[in-house]
This record gives C-alpha cells, sequence and structure tokens, in this order.
C-alpha cells in the first residue's frame, strides 16, 4: 500500500544551525508516526538534518537528486531517486509529498513553496521571517499554514492526513 | 548566430488588465530592439500580452508550453516548444532567457523568480507590490533589481546586454 | 544506507501473459534478496506484475509516475514518486535503477533501454526476440546482457552488485 | 503564427561523415521551404551539420540543449532552448517537432526514435541499416516511414504537412 509521505524542504548550504535542529527534530517525529520523509537528498542543510533525524527513529527516507549520480547526496538518503535535472526536480518533490513542510528559507525552497502552492498542495512554514510568511499568505492564501513549533507541525500534519485519508488514490 | 532572449514571466488567468497592459508595451519594447520574446506561452494574461506586444513590433516570440501538445497556447507564440512537463517547464523558460523581466504575481510566477535567483540570473520585478520586492530581495540580493516603469525596464536590459556581451557562448 | 535498486522496465497494456508472468517471477526474486524493485509505477502490464511479485515476498517498491497524481498507479507501488513530465520520467527510471532489467518491448520501453545505454548503465534483455536484441546490441555493446530465464538475470544481476560494489556512492 | 518545425535527429560524436552531408542536405532543403529546423542543439555531428545546412538556406534553427547554459551549443542554433536537464529534454524535440527525420543511429537518437513512437509522431528513418529499420518498423508499424533520400525524405514531409495541416492547433 502506498506509504504517506512527509515532505520537509529548506535551505541545502545556507540552512542556519536552527533551521537544522528543528529539520532533525522533526524528521524524527515524523519517522515516529510511520511516515517516510523525502526531501532534496542532498548532503547538507535541512535536507541532511531531516533525514538525519528520521534515521534517529529508524524510519524510511528518499532523496530527490537533481544529478545523475550520488556525488553529494545524503548517506542518511534509504532511496535515491537520480533525476538528472537540476532544479526541474523541485516539482517532483513537491508532487510525490502528501504535504510539505518548509524550513527556512533560500531561493531553491522559495521555488518549492511556490511550486507546491501551484499544485494545490498544502504547505506549512516553519521558523520563516515575517516577510516570507506574508508573500506566502498572499499568493497562496489557506493553502499555507503557520507553524512556531515541530509539535504545532505535527498536529497540523495529523490534521490534514485524517481529514483527507492520505495517502488516497 | 545565437539570438538574445528575454524571458517575460507573469500570471495567466490571474494576470490583472495592468499587468496585460505592462507586458504588451514591454514585449513591443523588446521587439524594437531586435531581441526575442520568450514566455510561459500560454493563451492568457502576461504570456499572451507580451508576445501579442512583440507582435505589434513584428518581433519573433517563444512560448515553452507546459503541455505535449498545444491546447491553450497563444496564437502569438510563433516558436512552440512543447515540454509535456506541467510546471517542470518553469526552468526552461529561466535557464534560455538572458533576463527575465517579471510582470505581476502569482504561485507559477515566483517559482520563476525563485528558480531564476537560484540560478544566478538577472530578474527584473516590474509592477511588485512592497511584499514581494521585500522577499524577493532578501533572498536573490544584487541579482533583483526594481523597475517602475517599461521604459526604465529597457534602460536596466539594454545595461546588462551591453555589460554582459549577451549573447555569450 | 543507500538501498540497492533494481529497475524492471516493460510495456504497460501492451504486455504479454509472458511478460507479466515473468516481471512477477523477477519481481519476487528481486525481493527476496533484500533489494528494492522500481518500476514505471503504472497499473498495468510488466510494471504492475513486477511490484506484485515483489510484494509476495514482502520486498519494497517504488513506482516513478508520469502523472502528477496517482491515478492509474499500481496499487503494489509503495513508494510513488509523482513526476508529472509525462515520457520524462523515463530517464528518471533509468538513472535511479543501479541495473536495468528489460521484459517485452514497445515504444515506451525502447526510450529506456536505450536512455539506459547513453547513460552507461547495464541492461539485461530478457523474453526478447532477435531482432531487438540485434539492435540493442549494434548500440549499445557490452553494456547489454541477454539472459533467458529469471534464474540467469539473477545470477547476472548478483555479479554485477558484486562487482560493482553496489551501491556505490 | 505558429512556424512548421522540423525535428532533424542524430548522433553526435558519433556521427559519419555521410550522416552529416545528409543532415546538412536536409536542412538546407528544410530552411527553403521556409520550415524551422530543430535539433538537439549540440556543436557535434547530424545537430550541428543540419542546423549549418539550415543557414546555408538563410533559414531558422532551434537547438534544444541538454546543459543549463551554452557549453558546447552549436554557433548554428539561433534560439538556445536551455534545459539543463540532460536526456530529458530529447522528449521536448519530439513533442516541439511537427515531424521528425532520423539520420544515423546512436543510443541518444533511438531514445529519441522510440519516444515519438510513444507519443504518436511521424518519424522518417534515412541513412538507416536493416536491422534498425526492422527493430522501429516492429514496435512503431505505420508511424515509420524510410527514405532513401533527401528528395524523398522532402516529398514525404511536404505530404505530411498537407495532409495535417501543420501547425495545427
Amino acid at each position: 500500500m502506498a506509504k504517506t509521505i512527509i515532505g520537509i524542504m529548506g535551505p541545502g548550504e545556507s540552512a542556519t544551525p536552527e533551521d537544522n535542529e528543528i529539520a532533525f527534530d522533526l524528521g524524527k517525529a515524523v519517522a515516529q508516526e510511520g511516515w517516510v520523509v523525502l526531501t532534496g537528498g542532498r548532503s547538507f542543510g535541512v535536507m541532511d538534518a531531516a533525514m538525519r533525524g528520521a534515521h534517529d527513529a529508524k524510519g524510511l527516507t528518499i532523496g530527490v537528486l537533481p544529478n545523475d549520480n550520488s556525488v553529494n547526496s545524503s548517506d542518511h538518503a534509504d532511496i535515491k531517486i537520480m533525476t538528472g535535472m537540476g532544479s526541474a526536480r523541485n516539482i517532483i518533490n513537491i508532487l510525490s509529498s502528501n504535504i510539505i513542510v518548509v524550513i527556512g528559507m533560500a531561493a531553491g525552497t522559495a521555488s518549492e513553496v511556490s511550486l507546491a502552492l501551484k499544485s494545490n498542495k498544502k504547505v506549512i512554514l516553519l521558523n520563516q521571517d515575517e516577510i516570507t510568511i506574508r508573500f506566502f499568505k498572499n499568493i497562496g492564501t489557506y493553502k499555507v499554514q503557520v507553524a512556531s513549533s515541530v509539535a504545532e507541525t505535527m498536529e497540523m500534519i495529523k490534521s490534514y492526513v485524517k481529514v483527507n485519508k492520505v495517502p488516497v488514490k
């Protein structure tokens, strides 16, 4: 049966230590529910930290990589989807996730939030500044939720999964 | 010899009348310089208006389409690049343009600005609100320029083309 | 740690009953080794049969889908990678697999064999006619191997995995 | 109005001198009809030769490139569509062409023929060996035509364009 996949998106090299810590905690909490963590798969920042957290709880992880090989991919990606498509892979991250949580912000991450809203996906913003929140609320309205902690994020995901009977086919 | 390609990006169905008028004027001004106008190719909003403007000055236009056929493509796209890739085509719009001008805002458009900044492309924001400008300045710094008119936009493009000897190979 | 992923490719609607039976048996044999089965993910033909076989041995399966949602996806795909890219997803199937086995032939399948050879991947042809074998040997030389049974295919995969220390990073 | 686009596909570095000569002649003949030549855009083999031929007749050329920049792109590509998607760009070559002519054979080229047949496009095979012809006839039936000269190819294209009122919208 199709697994429930939670996308955790955020900056790579430019992630802050706080972004990484939150990503680790969220990846761990998601794995504890038995859900799969999906990220951009690289060995840096939020991607790596979220999958490391999932592994801390013995969860399964997927990394959807920009390259056509595993160079610079995270050791914590169990399943490496190699696209060879650069940033075009961002839409795959979004479409393959039942719901998306975004921690920290950078250009690639902003494209993922935008593509999620374009694709009518629910996005939870975590550890974001006021400008970011207002910008994405303006273009995404009700599809954008703002969480102030990992615990609150998990409540939002559980509610979404329950209401939407995820995964649906 | 490779032609100079100016990307004009903006909302489709949700474009405002003002977005469309500015897009038409900019498409026309770009074509008058002998440059090619590239858009997302659909028959709506900024895409359609910019190519209509280019045609008003007998310019050449390219539409990079999300579909695998020409349904809902603009009559003003001379060259229809059919990708069949949905929003994954947004990165192609960006990479194929020497410089990008963004008129109006929506989720797809925001993904294009973000992908442009991720790809180290220069982006000129036109007819944008304060939140949008601040958000993209935060993540794109010097790669983001803000113009207040078509005339000012054209000056920025000319300066960029001159300094960077576009098209470069 | 990265899992070993075996790609099993073949026709959807046009698969023969024999193609499906071989795919089921191979999927099962691959899963019994503890390897992951990756397919094009649709609910037809070789894709569906290979993943059904893997599930018969309690294996893990990945379906890389052409659509942006799970319509027409196989119930036997545990992880659904939704690309929204149509046939452009074929290269992802190839790049994400450590080695590729091809059962039966159709246009989409032929594109996957061709892309595998282009990407310097090893391809094992199973249940193929003489023309198909000669064609792909001509363009792929040593990268193409021909197996006459599931057992022989498994030996070839084991040898490849051993020699190449798959998964390598 | 949408231009008529003829895709000319074939090997890059591994093209034979004869492939290149035929590609040059065909590119020139296509341009003389006022049609646009579309290729994979690289500075080698059939791609480069076809666009050089088109330029010899002052035609317009499009190169759909695998890279995210113009390195190794042909000087004879007027419009460079930069995809950054590697071989995933092959489907764009096919979908964007009204009809496809294939000169010579290699793995990438075989993927293009296969994707064309998958996408229900008409393909004309030129300068192909018997095995190649039989293989693609087997999987593509009536969608595959075989030409023995540039002149015959041009007749086939003209007939197709006339019957199908290309470009259609």
